[in-house]
């Protein structure tokens, strides 16, 4: 396993373990993380803060070269709120734990130039299909449905 | 003026007078501002909080139908993070106070039926424009460049 979708995953279960929805993201510069986060809908009461989102903020005030060189791990496919904020920083390369539960705008994302590679990972696949099945209100609140 | 369109204006420049980008928003649902906020990039180091993100983050978790039957009030047109937001959250309208000194997505969210009506409001354009003189640098990262 990449150690980086690996650190994603670990935020995942995190996020898990505090009572929120399972979705972890980190940002990796120079072979270093130098963002990473979790989804905290459920623990700040958050309508922003997905897991990628908190990566971002986490990572903070970077110098625009350096999110243009960046690689961003996600471990579902990032939504339209997060998939802008890639695009606002110029990420050029994203890793996709899965799409299976949810497919966001890849193909947005692609048509811009963003490389996209779906490792269609069975653990991230396992978290969301249980938190669905478990809490399908919050899921849907969570991407607006 | 537009009494929510002198809100955001009144977040601008309350952002302005903390020594941060004077950039606001407000969410109005049924006639009332349900979240309210500014550019909080230097305010607290923040690679997210767009004045519209701000927004969303005050007005908090609400049901699906409270977003989608709500207007989004925004000084500057909005870039790509903050129109992925509107998009996730099937916000349906946007009045945007100006897009002279920036142009956001509004094609992006226009193509998937989101109504983008233009203020070309002076007050809006002043405060962007004498602060994109001041501080280049500053305008320059928070739309990462």
């Amino acid at each position: 396993m990449d150690p980086f979708m690996q650190a994603a995953i670990e935020e995942a279960q995190k996020g898990l373990a505090e009572g929120g929805i399972p979705i972890g993201s980190v940002i990796v510069h120079d072979g270093k993380i130098i963002g990473r986060g979790h989804n905290r809908r459920v623990q700040e009461g958050s309508a922003i803060k997905h897991g990628e989102m908190d990566a971002f903020e986490n990572a903070g005030r970077q110098p625009a070269r350096v999110y243009r060189e960046a690689t961003l791990y996600t471990t579902l496919s990032p939504c339209a709120m997060c998939s802008g904020a890639i695009l606002l920083y110029g990420i050029r390369k994203i890793i996709v734990g899965e799409h299976e539960t949810f497919m966001g705008e890849e193909e947005l994302l692609k048509s811009r130039g963003v490389e996209v590679d779906v490792l269609h990972d069975p653990v991230c696949v396992g978290l969301m299909q249980q938190f669905i099945a478990d809490k399908p209100e919050l899921w849907n609140e969570d991407i607006g449905e």
